[in-house]
Formats: C-alpha cells, structure tokens, sequence
C-alpha cells in the first residue's frame, strides 16, 4: 500500500487503500489509547492558544455518512471550545457566489493561537462543482494550483494544516444510510439527496483522488483515514494530529514560560500589591 | 438573602451575596452531580442543534479572576464544538469603535440551533467604560436600555439568553492574583494591569450592580453566581442551564420525530435505493 500521506504531487487511486485497515490495533485497546491521546491534544492545544504563535487548520472531507460529524464529536472531546472553532461549509450563499471560491473560506481560518476546523470545504469546488459540471473544465481545472496557493499563503503565516479524506467503502455507505431508516433518533438526518449523489460515486472518488494527488503539499498534506471503522478513524486522527504537533510542544513551552518570567519582572517592578 | 435571578428592573446590592455559597451542596457530591448535568447538557444541546428552531446565548461577566475561562473550561467540557462558538470581547478595534457599541457582539449572536458564548460581552461598555469615564455618562447612561431593546430583539427571534455575574470577594480575588505568581504553569497570565485595576473594585462592583439591576429582564435574566468556589459556579451554572433548557426539550425532540417521518415517507416515494 502506497503511504497514507500525500505530501507531495503524485497519481493517487483510492482503491490501493483498504478502508477497514486498522493497522494491527485491537478494538479493546482503543479507548485507552483514545484517552490518553485525547489528553495529549488538550495539553496540545493549551500551549498553543497560550504561546499564540501558530495556528491549526483541521480540513473533513469525505462523501455523506463518511463521519465528519463523528470526527468532530468524538476526537474533539476533550478540546476546550474557547480555542476552537467548527465552520460548517454548505451550498455557497448568494453573496459568496459573488466572490472567488476562496473568499468564504478565508474568513474562517484560524487567529494565531486558534484551531478551526472546516466541515467540508473549498475542496467542495473541485468535487461536487466537478462532478455536476457545476462549471466549465477549465474554470474547476485552474482551482488545484489556486488552492496550493493559498495553503502555501496560510502556512507562510504559521498555520498548521491537516487535511483528512474520510475514506469509506461503498458498501459501508449503503449500510449506514440503511441504518439511518432503522434508528427514529436518526432518521432526521435521512434525505433523498444522499442516494441520489451515490449514485455519483465513481465520479467522487475520481476527484477526490485527483483532489488529494495535486493538493497534496508538504506545507498542507492530505490523509488517507481508514474510516469504515469508527472507532479506528477516531484513534488515526488523534495519533495524526499529536505526532505532529509534539514538534512544537517544546518551543509553545519556552514561550510561555519566558513570558511568565516577563510578567512577574513587571509585576515586582511596578510595586502594584494591595493588602487589602 | 433576595433572589439570584434578576429578570425584573430592581436595585441590587452586591454585599447581599455571599460569593461562599454553596446551597447546601457538599463538595464530595460535586463530581456525581456535574458528570449528570454535562450529559444532560450535551444531550439538550443535540437536540437544539437538530431542531434548529432556536439558538442559546451564554454571557458570562465577572471581575479579572473570576473565572470566565474557567468556567468555559470545565462546564462546557462535554459540549460539541460543532454546534457551539466561543467569542471573547478584548479591547475594540478602531473599526469597532467606528461603530455603535453593539455593532461587534451582533455580528457574533448565535444562528438558529447554536450556542454562543460570549467571555465579557457588550457589558464592558458600561462597565470598564464607566469606570474609566472613556465616555461621557451621559452617553453610558442610555445604554442600559439599548442594551435590553438589542436583547429583546435576539429574545424576539428564538435565543434563549443566559446572562451570569461570576461573583467572587475581593480576598478571593486576592488570593488567585498571588496563586499565579507562584505557578510558573500560571505565570504568563499575570499582568500589572489585573493589580491596577484592583484599584476600581468599589467603582467595578457598583458598576456591576447597576448593569444587573437595570438590565435584568424576563428575556435575558442576570444570575449572580456565587464564584469563589469553583466547583460550585460550575455546578450552579450547569444546573441554571439545564433547567432553563428542559422547557423546550418535548419540543425539540417532537421536531425531530417528524422530520424523521417526512424525510423516510419522501425516501420511500422516491423509490431511490440502490443495491451496488
């Protein structure tokens, strides 16, 4: 199997990727694994928010029932919302059809010190625009370079970002739309539409490949999750995400240490204690 | 001791309160209780999101120290990032101060099925603005009303308003000032400003007292929460939540079994399952 990281341009086909692999991990050593890595990522992020020199970008793709929603619920647990926003990316208002693809998205990246995390996202202009021919070829065709471009301009600014393709198989969508009819507390999120896109499938995972081999950077790579397994998906996202922030974790400390020294330096100059 | 719900005009004394109390809980009952409270607040908070129908807005105020991090912290633990932002208000920008004063938080009022939490809020202004006299009184004085026809109107489009005074004692606040100092964990919170500011506790507290009793509405009450023991604010605000929420619960959830009905009867007549 190819790596599960795409980190520079090359040809990608999903079908080299077995979406029930779990890499050799056990389901009864999930949770405790989960928790401890759940913990990793609160420490994480409260050196990041604190040393407010970078920022995170956490992109969720993948077709319908793929688990952006279940990503967000469970490996976000522990996350501290003050730190954190979620941008939910549906069909393009009016107004953000009047700008470039890139202009909505641009609002919601994250301050310095911050994680966002996008539901969906500008890749939405190279998948569904592509695969309804929404536009032109040569319009959704430019959109590749354009994207690279603007990670690279993100990332020039000290965002750190993780893009996740959600990797399901077709059959296991079948069985969690199925499901969905069987489970009343579900059956709100039913739609027709779902089925009707599936109907697409070929053509998703055509775009998707191409989406995740011409965008795949060092500065902003993809990841190809095994995601038939829920619980699988969850543990390689928080691995994912701790690995590569432990990098930083180190420096974020420095950071914050050597501004408390400053802090308490001006405190004791100023003589500002009260006894009352 | 008069009510710690203000939703009616009223002259309100601080020194009325004892920032000590605890109802009667123990601190030994504290970890049961909160763990029931984060469920059920988790589940209400599904529910709101589903049905969409309203929004929550959660402002929390207090003194430097009082806990607004905290709080977000530890009682928003279980909370779902998707369905809920987080917007703390600093200093305005000079294209906020180019605007009314409301101008910023409007923007950052919850959209249907979200909750919002605002860390200080449109209160600073008059608040940290009166006491620093940053305008004439007479222009802070016409705000109390602007503030409750703004909220009235966010009441008036479904959002459900919380509005808490995490009140803590001046030797409280002491005593956490000091703490920081000798956490290095801790240390780059301090900041001179927090003693300077000290100075103003009299003029902060009447201050305070009067954005409650005169903006303490049906439609967006004040509770003064006893603050100095962390366990309990957070307990006090997750059982002020909860209760208030499971007015609409029936509601919500009778939302969601009939749009589960419709989307499955429009499932069925579109006859769209496939069996690839």
């Amino acid at each position: 199997m190819p790596s599960r990281i795409i980190d520079s341009p090359r040809n990608v086909d999903l079908s080299d990727y077995d979406p029930d692999d779990t890499d050799g991990v056990k389901h009864k050593e999930a949770d405790a694994l989960q928790a401890k890595l759940e913990a990793k990522l609160q420490r994480q992020q409260e050196l990041l928010y604190g040393a407010g020199k970078q920022s995170v970008l956490v992109v969720l793709q993948g077709m319908d029932t793929a688990g952006k929603d279940g990503t967000i619920k469970h490996v976000m647990n522990g996350v501290n919302p003050a730190g954190c926003h979620v941008w939910n990316f549906k069909v393009p208002t009016p107004e953000e059809l009047a700008h470039d693809f890139l202009w909505r998205v641009h609002q919601r990246t994250p301050a310095n010190g911050m994680m966002a995390i996008f539901n969906r996202s500008h890749y939405e202009d190279v998948l569904v625009v592509r695969v309804h021919n929404l536009v032109p070829k040569e319009v959704w065709h430019e959109r590749y370079d354009l994207i690279n471009n603007f990670e690279h301009l993100l990332a020039h600014n000290n965002t750190i970002i993780f893009k996740f393709f959600l990797h399901i198989s077709k059959d296991e969508q079948r069985q969690r739309l199925l499901a969905r009819e069987d489970d009343a507390d579900k059956a709100w999120k039913l739609s027709v539409a779902d089925w009707q896109e599936r109907k697409y499938w070929d053509d998703y995972q055509a775009a998707y490949a191409d989406a995740l081999g011409k965008c795949g950077t060092h500065w902003a790579p993809w990841y190809i999750v095994p995601a038939n397994k829920k619980w699988y998906r969850n543990l390689f996202i928080l691995q994912t995400l701790t690995e590569r922030l432990a990098s930083f974790e180190k420096d974020w400390s420095a950071e914050l240490e050597e501004r408390g020294k400053q802090e308490l330096a001006a405190l004791h100059a100023a003589n500002v204690h009260d006894e009352t």
